[in-house]
């Protein structure tokens, strides 16, 4: 089965906002078996939104709008599909109830514009949204009328459908989950489409460019059969590399290639991951995460380039309490001194981006907070605050034990803008984390 | 000038990356006079890629490609780039001495798939890509073929371009500003044609429902030239008000509609910014972080729930150390009580998501960093940890100054996401900071 998504907002071709929602989606509709097509955004426009629902639906079986369902008067989209499927707007009593129980403590937020929220198309199935006021609408197109070459073709041909999303995240996160993909199955059983699984691994590597790892696993790529698709994906001086398949693989087939490949680059995997841990930033998060409670060892951070990142990443996961203690982020060097108990001398000497700064942040703040682990980073994110001797992009980050520190000086590049800088150290600090978990040990190398 | 992107990547159809690429072009874009007409999404497939730049360019004057063009095999687009535009691959000295400076500290980056870079489309313009392997391409399609209907027609009509870039978003960045944006310009100057200017202004709201603020505004709104356009943006409990212009518009007409709509909703409005403070949770962050500086006042964070993220949105703009000094993220009790100094008998009392734990912890921090204002945050972020006095999303956030400390609780609600829930808190803390400082005040209101 064959899905398009839709995205609908000025707001999305104007840079305004980032569309998270598609991200999201695919990997729901990629884990009921759904292959999705494409992505296309549009403007809140008639003529526009129209051709787009036109040409997803002549190429997809199942197409997904997100956006435009608000009650003011920039949001077209309900007007547009109606006008699609040539139906009319009426009153829905459930919508209506459901709204004024939602906004029961908000009586405010009952007016004439919320009434129209509950004047939905007449043709289309309502799935209610549970959380918000704008109704989820499913429409079906049917094929019927057209021409078929043959009894096979006619046979093959299904209905197809549209379903209207809101485009706030929550929103339409939660309509997904609660009711749209319950509904798709049912339709899917009712009208026997075959469920394909869609099956992803991700293997999490760094240290190595990935030409030359391409070259290094040149042979069982060659070997891998055409129904098992490879990515390299790099990012943030890691690659993912992913293998993929629509249906035509098994588990185990993939677990197999895993297995020939790892062999060949053991020393770079830092994870081999199912689809669930997926998203950018949290692989190592998560990882991180898994590795510290398995090990049963608590951790913290002392934090000045960083911010705060660095913690976020390790308690970004649900339990997180169990091994992450707490951090300071010590941006003024007055807290560097007064709270971490980093020497003043330590400070004039060699600065607060320094392998002795960051040594005795971290040995301070697993002083302070009783921990196994602690992390310190210190850097110039910029694009103020360069010198010629410790340029924009020089991070120094220190992992500390009862065994002893280690520190070491990263250089991420002036060119990259503070946020991508400091990523780059969450990213560095959490790599390292994860190789020293990975060995089973506690304590650091030089 | 009419411009489109086409994101290309299995990864973006099975949810593994967020495409965040589009939203910084659309903006850059927007600058430049150029507006953007749709975002395509496609996979790693010649077929669908060839239909996708055909149509693109059927509606485009100007269509950018991300993605595809690295060494391995899974990236296919500069092949099918040459297949489209019917030319060849050559071999490339100033691209290849590019690579080779490029690498010069990792000779293990070069190697034979190293050099599929340097060979490039033999039709193509050559940009430089400063910080990565794969050349920015950029093709002319020449309209001079074509049938026209009148004199008019035909002197109207330009070539048509192409720009190929790489996925990577800090390379793709690098190359948008240092060469393709100017190569644009310059191609605009010699094809004569006329910069419109785009702007966008947002006007950013809270505390009213979206339909209540429609209808505060009706009469404005219906009294606006059509030449200007309103949008309704709400979001983790905000609405942002947009008002945009492509080109009919000046900025005096747009301020002056800012000037009447003011008087009707000045209470709730936060700020009043320009396209450059666009950006998502920016918004709040460039703003505090402005206001913070005006007024020459100093903050730090205790948080709990928030994990780091409110001291990341108080560190996030350069020049921050001016105004933040520093945070404790307490998510153990010891923390709070050994670090911040929250008493043990108001956690053993109250719990640690109480209006007493917080108001200490945010004393606790302000009196260990010195600092004019503080602020902090305690709560259930879940899925686990909710009860039945304090389900999952309750947030407790105090703000401390010298004048004294005011905390208020907060119901996020329990069917919201981990990341909401904390991404709430620390809109509400920041809102409420926004306010205190936009009133001209240090200390805080109950």
């Amino acid at each position: 089965m064959r899905a398009e998504i839709i995205t609908i907002g000025d707001e999305l071709l104007i840079g305004q906002v980032v569309d998270t929602n598609s991200a999201w989606m695919a990997e729901r509709l990629n884990e009921a078996g759904i292959t999705l097509h494409q992505i296309t955004s549009v403007h809140d426009d008639r003529e526009h939104i129209l051709t787009a629902i036109d040409e997803a639906l002549s190429r997809a079986d199942i197409v997904f709008t997100t956006g435009g369902l608000g009650p003011t008067k920039d949001d077209i989209t309900k007007n547009v599909l109606c006008e699609y499927f040539h139906t009319s707007l009426v009153e829905n009593v459930q919508v209506r109830e459901h709204i004024y129980a939602l906004y029961k403590e908000r009586p405010e937020a009952i007016n004439r514009l919320t009434a129209t929220q509950w004047l939905v198309p007449e043709s289309a199935t309502i799935l209610t949204n549970r959380v918000g006021s704008a109704p989820i609408m499913v429409f079906e197109k049917y094929l019927g009328v057209q021409e078929f070459r043959s009894a096979e073709e006619f046979k093959s041909q299904k209905s197809k459908y549209l379903i209207a999303l809101p485009g706030v995240p929550h929103e339409m996160k939660i309509a997904m989950t609660e009711q749209v993909l319950p509904y798709i199955g049912l339709k899917m059983q009712v009208d026997r489409i075959e469920k394909g699984d869609i099956i992803h691994r991700t293997i999490l590597l760094s240290g190595v460019p990935e030409s030359k790892l391409a070259i290094l696993i040149e042979d069982w790529e060659a070997a891998l059969p055409a129904s098992i698709h490879l990515a390299y994906l790099p990012k943030d001086g890691m690659i993912r590399l992913r293998l993929s398949s629509y249906g035509e693989s098994s588990k185990e087939d993939i677990q197999a290639q895993i297995d020939t490949l790892l062999p060949l680059i053991g020393d770079k995997v830092l994870s081999v991951s199912d689809p669930s841990d997926f998203s950018d930033m949290s692989d190592l998060s998560v990882l991180a995460g898994q590795l510290l409670k398995q090990r049963g060892v608590t951790i913290a951070t002392a934090e000045s380039c960083t911010g705060g990142r660095l913690a976020a990443a390790l308690n970004a996961q649900s339990g997180a309490s169990a091994y992450y203690m707490g951090s300071v982020v010590a941006y003024d060097n007055t807290v560097k001194t007064n709270v971490l108990g980093v020497s003043q001398e330590t400070l004039n000497t060699f600065g607060a981006v320094s392998e002795y700064t960051v040594r005795e942040m971290a040995e301070g703040v697993r002083a302070l907070m009783h921990t196994d682990f602690a992390i310190a980073t210190s850097g110039i994110a910029g694009p103020l605050g360069g010198t010629e001797d410790k340029p924009v992009g020089t991070v120094w980050i220190a992992w500390a034990t009862a065994d002893g520190t280690v520190a070491e000086c990263f250089h991420f590049g002036a060119a990259r803008e503070r946020e991508q800088i400091t990523m780059r150290a969450v990213t560095a600090a959490l790599v390292r984390l994860i190789r020293i978990l990975n060995a089973g040990k506690y304590h650091v190398e030089a």
